[in-house]
């Protein structure tokens, strides 16, 4: 594993508030709601999602969603959140799962292709942090 | 407020546990544990924690007393974490401290010094996700 965070995921129980907190409250900058095409059903989880872009490539999302996209129970409001990691491949995706397993990790969700064209699947490690692994299609 | 996150805490249960997690399992460099001269005590929490350095500057921290630092109830193992924002004076934390309470944000502990060096405060944006402002004075 390479020492990089690609992105801080932050779960959110109203995104239009978590918004208007993070935009014009602390005055990040962003496009807004995005990922609104993908409703989610009952085996996906919906896409809809804040981005921020931050220094040295590192993005900050705000996503209601996270709790179903990663298949753990966490209440709102509850503080949940995930660290990113990109990997360039499929197999790297699955090649790392399997190696924080080893190492002690859970997978709370095996590596699987989302509606909006990522394959990732996502890990807790053993104080209960939330890691996704992921490779965007899309990027090559 | 600038668009970075400087550091990212990971509250942990057993620091040895999350280093040989971190370092061994997934293969991420470390010096170890450091800060052991900061044992704590009733008003502080202590300093010992672990650094990873990773791409673009930004720092993972594995720290056992984050919930005492930041003055927030969490069991061990929780996923309780912080963000980290760096500033580059006490003025400077303490303004964006008010913004974000201004803005919606909940302190949980108000700006001080601490032990190690640095002048600091947190709160917990509209989700219960924890941020540190930090001033290391050390840094200038």
């Amino acid at each position: 594993m390479e020492p990089r965070v690609d992105v801080i995921t932050l779960a959110v129980a109203d995104l239009e508030r978590a918004l208007v907190f993070y935009r014009d409250g602390l005055g990040l900058a962003t496009r807004g709601i995005v990922g609104t095409e993908w409703k989610g059903d009952d085996d996906n989880a919906a896409g809809t999602v804040v981005f921020f872009e931050l220094a040295g490539g590192l993005m900050l999302a705000l996503y209601p969603d996270l709790a179903k996209d990663a298949n753990i129970s966490a209440p709102p409001a509850s503080g949940a959140f995930s660290l990113g990691y990109l990997v360039s491949s499929r197999n790297e995706v699955d090649a790392l799962l399997a190696r924080a397993e080893a190492a002690g990790a859970t997978l709370t969700e095996s590596p699987r292709e989302r509606p909006w064209g990522i394959y990732s699947g996502y890990f807790r490690d053993p104080d209960d942090h939330l890691w996704e692994v992921i490779w965007n299609a899309r990027a090559g």
